[in-house]
């Protein structure tokens, strides 16, 4: 079966026949106490009582619309936790009135044309992979939502070997976006969770955290330039390694999560393929010194791929190690010199703060030929089960289980204060909503000289029925111990609707007041992804 | 004499007492045909025929305003080629009517709200190195006009030496600065030409150019957050390394030149002081080999700290080599880990690309217990003639010679078209504008995995009287060039009010739309620098 062929489930995460089977649900569940003996059936989309389209398209667009059931399923929700389970009940409180898959810009444009004449909502979508309401628009919002997916906009345009960058269309989803650069040596190497099943215009739009651990930590910092239909013209920055005329237009748009304009093109920077890589895992008893031998790397300029740091229970559960520790993975890479020297300091920092094992190897991993270079096993163990992960929290969905993470960044001074205020306070909360001890693992997944990004996994098992509202709960309560602490309510899964409580408080005013007026500039009629960062 | 009691020129730069003296000016002169026998003397300001103040200050801030003429005089200009010639010449144009000098904040915010009632023109200034008209607003273009001088906010406030960040009001110059991170061990690293004269608020405000020529090219990447004064009220982010929470607030400000806010504080990251460093010179004998060892340099990942390609013409005047060749200065630094690696394999690359010349030396420079650590001679003698220059342009204005700047940045693809049309139709230009072939040298640097940021620097005689028109003339075409090429106006030395004419070209218009909505919406009485990014 080819990939174009095979089906996307339309309630859950990536390929409908990767889903778990019913066994697995209940191995998984068993694992938890608490949770349903037998796991919930996803409805058939047939069975869904779909409230009607209330809109008609515009009769020259008709054949780049649909009102299809399956098309408004699987763009009613992202893949958030609460998304699956709502789907899972049926719930389809944000279905939209119609899917609009346009052909190319003209389309795109006379879509934004008609949508602004007549008040109708538009949601700009991706790979529909948003974990905190991006694309799920309120239909009491609007007279009408449309969804519009840039599924069509998805080839690699241009390619200009010697700066090494790219214009590519931003419909383009990692996998396919990786095979159109690969024959030609060149990677644009962002490979967040979500890989598969997002697109480059919602990693921009998003600001979307990818491999790079230190230094480019996320998407924006490899755009060159971007192309961005707004409903008031077309914005199209110059092709630019640098620039300091003025503040940067890419800025404003990168974050923009489709309530500015609907991005089409970016010319993206991008890598040679790695042909040096090094990894290794080194432990640590406590938290403390872990922190402290991370802040160290982070600050020695040394500015590992790889540098994460994972709990005892993250540790764990993926796999890289059982031993009660906490666990570091190292990656180094490069495809111009040999890594080992950075790969034995790194080790060195770590060992001379509390750390242990781990090593440097003998001879360098040297993968020229290959895409699959030789890794560490922890380092292996843990990216296959990341890549599952999506797949296991649906099936513990299915199960009654709460599986959901959040994510935050702090300096380095805060880190343990907080780290300590979420293993306690919401630990507590979980406990006092679900009725049981939950898990809540912590891994730092980027890390910067001045602080990090810590990483929380939650799972506890729900009453049915109740799950959403008890994960609601849980939610608040972390977003509140970040604000206290004054950590981003997001580091890199976006806003949306889900995180306005946290985002309202964090935002400066006046920037609130500036983002707003400048909405108002390229959206008049206030038909981009209503709820989306502004009100 | 200390710092604090030396005497600042009014006309031209830095200090007073370190202007170049008139038999210098005679021997700089001699060595470009076509300029004046003896130099300009520079007018005193008292027998300047300044225009009378317009307005008085607020009777409840009178203390912090002043109308003094030397005061008045020295608020005029930056520091351009165009502004030295104006003040040689006694041409006051944009002479503001009084100069305030706050001693907080809660003075700031009572400047602009008295200025917003009262339309007038509030110009924010740190050091005054602007070289494009930047703190120089035109007496037309409002009733009354304040220059606003941060020289009383020049403290750092707060140190976090686990995050390695300072919280550092807007008004401290470079050395001031740097004196207060040093008992530390921390340092800020930016290090523009203009380091001794200008502010952290004015590299903010024009996104300034520093010491690292890879990765961290501009100061902001150094900002964890920052705190604006607008006259809608106090924007302040927060201290966050790293974050996905909508667009950036801090990209806002970053670059806005005064027109949204003043800035008065910023979280700056800081980097320990480098223990290990290296530098070598490697030469080339021809443009295209010089730019693609270069180009694979900025790709290669080793992100040295200095990689500054100079053309023979100013690898000559600086005195870096004098043999006809291209000079490529290369430099690594830590303070973690020997970098002797880093520097061989730098000197490989270029050598496989053309280079000769040049070692990784055979022991680190191990510089802990010293801020002056030995250097490459032809690297020592380029940043000792670096830091001099200024006040040898200024000289050789006064014998009548144009000397300028500009810079810009352009993918790798585009480079040698670029550079090539400069030496050509540029230098064809100064042939025609001043009627003698003139110098036009060029070096690179900054450098990009995509791209390079040339700059180039005009030598000519220019006909006494005429030298300002005629500089205009060449910038004039200058820019027609760089937007032909799609190259930016400026890499580093902001747009202020004399590259609207590019900015307005290469500026999207929809992200013009959302600037001026934003500006509306902070500045609505329209009174922070106007004329400046936006009309």
């Amino acid at each position: 079966m080819t990939e174009r062929s095979r089906a996307r489930s339309w309630w859950g995460w990536g390929w409908a026949d990767a889903a778990l089977s019913d066994a697995e649900c209940r191995s998984y569940g068993a694992l938890l106490p608490g949770t349903a003996a037998d796991p919930i059936t996803p409805p058939q989309v047939a069975s869904l009582e779909l409230p009607p389209s209330r809109i008609d398209p515009p009769a020259s667009l008709a054949s780049s619309f649909t009102a299809a059931p399956e098309a408004r399923a699987s763009h009613t929700y992202g893949k958030a936790y609460r998304d699956v389970v709502r789907a899972l009940r049926g719930e389809m409180t944000t279905v939209p009135d119609l899917v609009a898959t346009p052909r190319d810009e003209a389309e795109i444009i006379s879509v934004l044309d008609w949508a602004s004449d007549s008040g109708i909502a538009v949601v700009p979508y991706g790979g529909g992979s948003s974990v905190v309401g991006g694309v799920s628009c309120p239909r009491d919002d609007a007279p009408g939502v449309v969804s519009l997916d840039l599924v069509h906009l998805d080839r690699v345009l241009d390619l200009d070997t010697t700066s090494r960058a790219a214009r590519i269309q931003a419909g383009a989803l990692g996998p396919h976006l990786e095979d159109q650069l690969r024959p030609h040596g060149l990677t644009l190497r962002h490979f967040p969770q979500s890989f598969e099943f997002s697109s480059l215009g919602g990693w921009l739009a998003t600001r979307a955290g990818g491999h790079y651990a230190t230094v480019h930590t996320h998407i924006d910092d490899f755009v060159e330039s971007m192309r961005v239909l707004t409903p008031a013209g077309i914005s199209e920055s110059w092709r630019l390694p640098g620039s300091g005329a003025g503040p940067s237009p890419d800025r404003l748009f990168l974050g923009s999560e489709g309530t500015l304009g609907v991005i089409t093109e970016a010319w993206m920077r991008l890598q040679a393929r790695p042909e040096f890589r090094r990894s290794t895992t080194v432990s640590f008893t406590d938290a403390a010194s872990a922190f402290a031998a991370v802040r160290v790397i982070a600050q020695s300029g040394l500015s590992p791929a790889n540098c994460r740091l994972l709990d005892p229970g993250e540790a764990a559960l993926s796999g890289a190690t059982s031993t009660g520790d906490w666990a570091l993975v190292l990656g180094v890479e490069s495809h111009d010199h040999p890594v080992e020297h950075d790969l034995a300091r790194l080790v060195e920092i770590a060992h001379a703060h509390g750390g242990s094992g781990g090593s440097s190897g003998s001879t360098d991993t040297h993968t020229a030929a290959s895409d699959q270079p030789a890794r560490d096993r922890a380092a292996e163990a843990w990216r296959s089960s990341f890549l599952r992960m999506p797949y296991v929290r649906d099936g513990m969905a299915r199960m009654g289980a709460i599986v959901e993470t959040f994510e935050t960044a702090i300096t380095w001074d805060r880190l343990e204060a907080l780290h300590d205020a979420m293993r306690v306070e919401l630990a507590a909360v979980i406990e006092a909503v679900t009725g049981r001890p939950g898990l809540l693992n912590c891994r730092l997944t980027h890390v910067y000289p001045d602080g990090a990004a810590p990483y929380y996994t939650v799972i506890a098992a729900g009453r049915a029925g109740s799950e959403v509202e008890m994960w609601d709960d849980i939610k608040t309560a972390s977003m509140e111990i970040l604000t206290r602490h004054r950590a981003t309510v997001t580091h890199h899964h976006a806003v949306g609707r889900d995180h306005r409580p946290g985002y309202d408080r964090q935002r400066p005013e006046p920037f609130a007041a500036a983002l707003r007026a400048a909405k108002a500039a390229l959206d008049p009629s206030g038909i981009l992804n209503p709820g989306v960062l502004i009100s």
